[in-house]
């Protein structure tokens, strides 16, 4: 059993607890700090969308499609369905001389009531362009029509069926998060993501590594390495785009900027590279809340990132939120657990 | 640590799971089954709402204004906020004298896009009618108007300030939850509930003692018992009332009428009674996740209550769901845990 990563109380009794582990890893792959299993593969989910994003920038598209930071900042995101984000993935795909049409990662509506609110007062419907990965999928859309155009293909007809895991720009795709997680996708554990591409079962270890790569460069071909920095980059300078309104990856990475590139997945996964830090991390909540793994990611941060007195006081909002009722009352709240705490990430700095 | 009592799979990969305990009690106190700490105090949320009603039946209020089984129902209820469920609150608000402005339970914006959806095109706002407890304030206050009454105080004057612990509302409510549980509450753990009323940290093996009472009738006094075998029923008759569209608790009573009473609670609780079986069930997966809850209260409904073999296959959709993606692809499901499948409820029958 993983140990208590974070604390759910109500009053002053803890009312729910989340258990998971973590790995953060430094740029020569050696373990600076875990807490449990973190050698048993799980599922990365969106967790991992700048690994995926890697061919967008190395195959050329995003030079040739004059790509903006926005642009590659959505490719990397999950959000919130609001018109930026929706005008922006559309954006990319007419740049590839397509449209919403080629995408096929589903129709998703909106979760929050604001954006809801939005819509239905637009009498707007919703498709694939508001689901949280349509700027993932838009930038798989460019990228195959990057290999169509290098291979003299139909981009329209080439793109077509790009959710498989025999697609070309599948295999890319593929091949990048392999390379980066030193991980033999072959023999790992494979389920269909909610925007219908595979995904991968891969160890927490891997992960970190993988995105102290993104962090430092190091272990990556020149190209990679800058092709990393340039998304990095990108989402600090666009970073509603990575979310959109409330939410912890837009907030976090506005507040510090190029400091911390965090990313949630899905069913409780959260990865970063802290490249101040040159270092990789990658956890997840057995249970899947994202409310755990958001707090555990703060706390992490807090432990290990270098942090000026505001910025120290304005992260726990993130690491110990509050919790209100209806009435706006104050009932409770989440903070890591003894664990987490108990780090001291002094020593890896 | 308490056992895995549901698995969430990806593919035929475990990707996250629920743990919890869980305890199974009889009308004599004895205990039929468990699994985990039932002895630490957890807060039983709304699934206790049936036994917080009590003295709207036990005080006469129901009798003198005629409450219907709709508004006996929607008084044990955590509902959707939908249309019939604001007309049925607020009826019984206006039975007693009052309207919405008796209610002290906050404001809530139903979670549903449905319900939402609905909102938005009548350009409506939400009100604390729409809040998921506004049927159980309804029942508050009728009985607080029935104490005015019976103490000749202005029922408008007297019901103010119902939600605070000292107030003669609550202290029946408090003494009704005291006297099933069997449960000392000026020594147990509180904190304050979404809805803003106290909650108290009661054993699971507490809880389902209450709910074994209320099933059979057993170690309460006439007038008590009878009051449970009302509400129990007027559930089973509008069970729409006590959730709302696409609900667990909605869809489990209107396929097994009065042979389950099952009520969920935020943080991952669930209370069951099972009138045939003379038992009483109470549930809480430790991280707070409702998907988990519900399907180990499925698992035991199907372990404990004898069902027919179409009943027994229209239940595999809450004991097994199956999730599906944005394209509608089936990626997963949700199924109890081996502790959980290994019980054997023929022997309690």
């Amino acid at each position: 059993m993983n140990p208590i990563l974070v604390d759910v109380l109500r009053g002053s009794t803890v009312e729910s607890t989340h258990s998971g582990a973590f790995a953060i890893v430094d740029g020569d792959g050696a373990l600076v700090a875990s807490l449990g299993d973190i050698q048993r593969p799980i599922f990365p989910r969106s967790a991992i969308k700048v690994l995926q994003a890697l061919p967008l920038v190395e195959s050329g598209a995003a030079d040739r499609l004059q790509l903006t930071d926005a642009e590659l900042a959505i490719a990397c995101a999950s959000h919130n369905g609001e018109p930026e984000h929706v005008a922006t993935a559309l954006g990319m795909l007419k740049k590839a001389g397509l449209d919403a049409g080629a995408l096929e990662c589903g129709t998703q509506w909106p979760g929050r009531e604001s954006v809801l609110r939005g819509m239905f007062s637009r009498q707007e419907q919703a498709g694939p362009l508001h689901n949280n990965c349509s700027g993932k999928h838009a930038g798989f859309v460019c990228v195959a029509c990057q290999l169509a155009l290098a291979g003299g293909s139909d981009p329209a007809e080439f793109t077509r069926g790009y959710i498989r895991a025999e697609h070309p720009l599948m295999r890319e795709v593929g091949a990048a998060l392999a390379a980066t997680t030193d991980t033999d996708l072959a023999k790992a554990p494979v389920g269909t993501d909610g925007c219908s591409i595979p995904t991968y079962g891969i160890p927490l270890r891997q992960l970190a590594l993988a995105f102290a790569r993104v962090a430092t460069g190091q272990g990556l071909a020149p190209e990679r390495a800058s092709a990393a920095r340039r998304l990095r980059q990108a989402v600090a300078r666009a970073p509603f785009m990575v979310g959109g309104t409330g939410r912890f990856d837009t907030d976090v990475m506005a507040l510090l900027g190029e400091r911390v590139f965090c990313k949630v997945g899905a069913e409780g996964v959260y990865c970063a590279s802290l490249p101040e830090q040159g270092l990789g991390v990658a956890l997840k909540i057995d249970d899947g809340n994202a409310r755990g793994a958001e707090v555990a990611m703060a706390a992490l941060i807090e432990a290990f990132v270098r942090l000026g007195d505001a910025e120290r006081q304005a992260m726990t909002d993130f690491s110990a939120p509050v919790l209100k009722n209806w009435n706006g009352i104050e009932v409770g709240g989440l903070r890591a657990g003894a664990a987490l705490l108990s780090l001291n990430g002094s020593t890896a700095q």
